[in-house]
């Protein structure tokens, strides 16, 4: 009879410009119970519990039997049990977290070992976009490149004295919308723009040097563009940088914020946040520096 | 009777993917002493000391007196006697050498305590790219970012157990040449390709992980196009990188390039490049960490 609990951490995505490249995870869980069983059956508590289609079409679970086969070389009946926190479709990483739990659930299932870099190289097949499901992977901040189907990562462990104060609004905002916003091609001009940027937030992360931030985290690439989808956000980000965030960028392609701010702020953040957007969730979350975790 | 001795590193800039970006110090050195003088004299050692015009039209001199008689709000006398060791328009920042070493020379010859970060905002009003003077400056690896006519840098120190083995051709490859080789507009593709390692190689070097050098140093931005006006340096990279180099990328905007090894891979790297290239200079170098420095 066997029987795992896994958890796996929210992430933000898309740094400031790092788009499609830097990304850190954030310590709000989901956390899936999977054990051997006599019938197929799926509890969904939280995010999702009133969507009855997850029941039957739950990418978890496709995943999850898709791998689990080809390393068992056949199918297995089991009861999953999902306990959902990071919200759907708010660039919190919520389809990665589901992809590289699924993964990394079926092979500790099949009693086949695997490595995190197994785990993630196997992940991009689903997502192919690396900064989200890196993070998920190994928790803290990471860099990834992509190169010929292979994720080459630098990990970075975040310190308890920062914070994330998130904003969440009531709505999503899709992603297929909001890559249309962006441009086709860039300037010289933009380019250097958002590299010089992307190494300089890699070097303060690596440092710990958190107040060149507000230069560092800066993009012409993507956050403007997707901001103009939900105007509410541009207010957000000034409040933010007004009442202690170090940086407030878009999280993933949105429509939730990330404020990174140091512990002595994230009160006085959260509830200036708080006050001046009442119909949206904020939240004050430690990093994550651990990714998925697998208990027997 | 003032007398000072300055030391300024030669650099190596657009690191791979980090076009106008990236940078780090060579332990290649010029010198200059400057001494209050009945008469103004110029002497040159090395570099440039066959070359008459250089005593008449000095760029060093030009911004020393400058930067001097607006400290001291007058012109005063001087011998200048350089000892110049960085080659020119090699892209090993001689230019970047000479602006540097000049306004922070005009400020002690001033009497004028200025610390590194006004002699950088300094420099940037004749070098606008700040990835040759920020590690002249400072030394070790340097990552900027300009904004409002300020460049944000952070600076990690490089370790001794890794050496720069320079290749530094016959000719030399004009910036206006190479620059006209750049393309004028990037698709998203490639701008992501050139933001995600230029951030991994930050990491890479801020945490000391030289393996992953191989993948973060590519470059989709500049690198082949001003490589296709000097054939022979792609062989130069091969043999590079065939033979210990960890990363091998064009220096600046060329013609040397630049490559990266650990300390036992120093001699081989360099006895196979100069087996294979007669006409270039090889030459094994430490890193600088330090930038300028003056002396009294």
């Amino acid at each position: 009879m066997k029987s795992i609990k896994v958890k796996i951490p929210a992430t933000s995505a898309n740094l400031g410009p790092g788009f499609d490249s830097l990304g850190l995870a954030i310590g709000l869980y989901n956390e899936i119970h999977i054990k051997s069983s006599k019938y197929h059956s799926v509890s969904i508590k939280g995010e999702g519990a009133q969507n009855i289609r997850l029941k039957k079409n739950n990418m978890f679970i496709s995943i999850f039997n898709d791998i689990y086969k080809e390393l068992v070389g056949k199918k297995d009946i089991f009861r999953f049990e999902f306990y959902n926190n990071i919200p759907f479709a708010r660039g919190l990483g919520s389809s990665s977290a589901v992809i590289v739990s699924a993964i990394a659930s079926a092979y500790e299932m099949a009693d086949v070992k695997a490595d995190k870099k197994t785990i993630l190289n196997r992940a991009l097949i689903y997502e192919p976009h690396p900064d989200n499901i890196a993070p998920a992977v190994y928790g803290g901040f990471v860099s990834s490149v992509v190169e010929n189907g292979v994720v080459y990562t630098l990990k970075k462990d975040l310190p308890t004295d920062i914070k994330a104060v998130m904003i969440i609004p009531n709505r999503s905002m899709s992603t297929v919308q909001s890559r249309g916003e962006l441009s086709k091609t860039f300037s010289i001009q933009k380019l250097v723009y958002n590299v010089s940027r992307a190494s300089l937030l890699s070097c303060a992360f690596f440092s710990e040097n958190w107040d060149i931030l507000k230069v560092a985290s800066k993009d012409c690439v993507h956050q403007n563009q997707r901001m103009s989808i939900m105007p509410e956000l541009k207010d957000a980000q000034k409040i933010s940088l007004e009442n202690g965030a170090l940086m407030s960028t878009l999280s993933g392609s949105g429509s939730s914020f990330f404020n990174l701010c140091y512990e002595y702020d994230a009160k006085k953040l959260y509830e200036n946040l708080k006050a001046a957007f009442q119909d949206f969730r904020v939240e004050i979350f430690d990093f994550d520096n651990s990714g998925y975790i697998i208990k027997r």
